[in-house]
């Protein structure tokens, strides 16, 4: 939701508000648009109007609560020695909002489908990694294996802590989870790591 | 099938390769007993006869190739400034093998169903990691925080390798995978690591 709050709340505000709590309830596969328009109060027709098809409403309610620019630009914000704290703090405190829910049915459905599985690539690599790094003016093979790195253990955090729900990890706050995985974060993107034999 | 060649083929073991077959191929929810018998070439009385039922011959078809104590054991010899290094040794050479096919249903079946969560927990927490942090000699809410970051490296590593298969760490050759992540490994079993506030 954050930074959408324009005004009245228009039809397609309310089909992906809907969409969201329907597929983070019952994951992709057994919701149906007609049922979320019923959630929403429209007419099928007007989801398929607006967003084409069940596919494209889900990536629209998954990106709807997180304009993934605005939080890496808040990563990128500060010092280069302290990034891998920034985006972890910044990680954590989006997942830990509703908008977290939305996210355990982009990892569920993502592990689960070949098409889910190319949408949390694209997601994850293009749309969050790509920026970061970037502005740490890496060779291209470096910053690839570097981000791959990284994506290793935010995707490991993310579904030990809210899929899996492993504790004491899962209930830890979020200033024990920076002490201690911010500094492997800051490794990946900064730190020495061998270049990969490729 | 590690550990488990002794003689003969035996009924359980047809219906424990056809099992991982065809879990492996179709995930859990659309594999029947009866094709699983039909595979074997066995009657579907003889599984219920074995297993019980589709769930218990689940956890049978993906313990049969990794016997964990064995694998624990390897991990466990030699000196502790290393068992972060040995630890990714071997799950990646147990994972990059064809049990890791097995390995990837176990995960996605995790992350999908609450019941093949709580078995995936199950089988991490106490299966592999317990033993691993009972020889490191830790207080318990100590032992349990360290065993949880560990995981959440583990898993991840698991993730973004075998089921999202992001590259170049999915090509990477094991070799690089060590250097880049055994010392968080290393670090969060016996590294300085401040206790949860919890």
């Amino acid at each position: 939701m954050i930074g959408r709050r324009r005004g009245a709340s228009t039809t397609k505000d309310q089909i992906l508000e809907a969409a969201r709590h329907a597929f983070a309830e019952r994951g992709f596969d057994k919701t149906t648009v007609r049922e979320i328009a019923a959630m929403a109060g429209v007419d099928p027709a007007m989801i398929n109007h607006h967003f084409g098809n069940k596919e494209q409403l889900f990536l629209a309610a998954l990106d709807a609560p997180v304009d993934p620019r605005l939080y890496v630009e808040q990563v990128l914000t500060g010092s280069r020695e302290d990034i891998g704290e920034r985006l972890l703090q910044t990680m954590l405190t989006v997942w830990d909002s509703p908008v977290g829910t939305a996210g355990v049915t982009l990892m569920r459905t993502g592990l689960q489908h070949e098409w889910g599985a190319k949408l949390l690539r694209e997601f994850l690599l293009n749309r969050i990694l790509a920026p970061v790094m970037r502005e740490l003016h890496l060779p291209e093979p470096e910053a690839r294996w570097r981000s791959t790195l990284l994506a290793s253990q935010v995707a490991g955090l993310i579904i030990t802590r809210y899929v899996l729900k492993l504790e004491p990890l899962a209930s830890a706050p979020r200033q024990d989870l920076v002490a201690a995985i911010a500094p492997t974060l800051q490794r990946y993107l900064t730190g020495p790591i061998p270049p990969p034999a490729l």
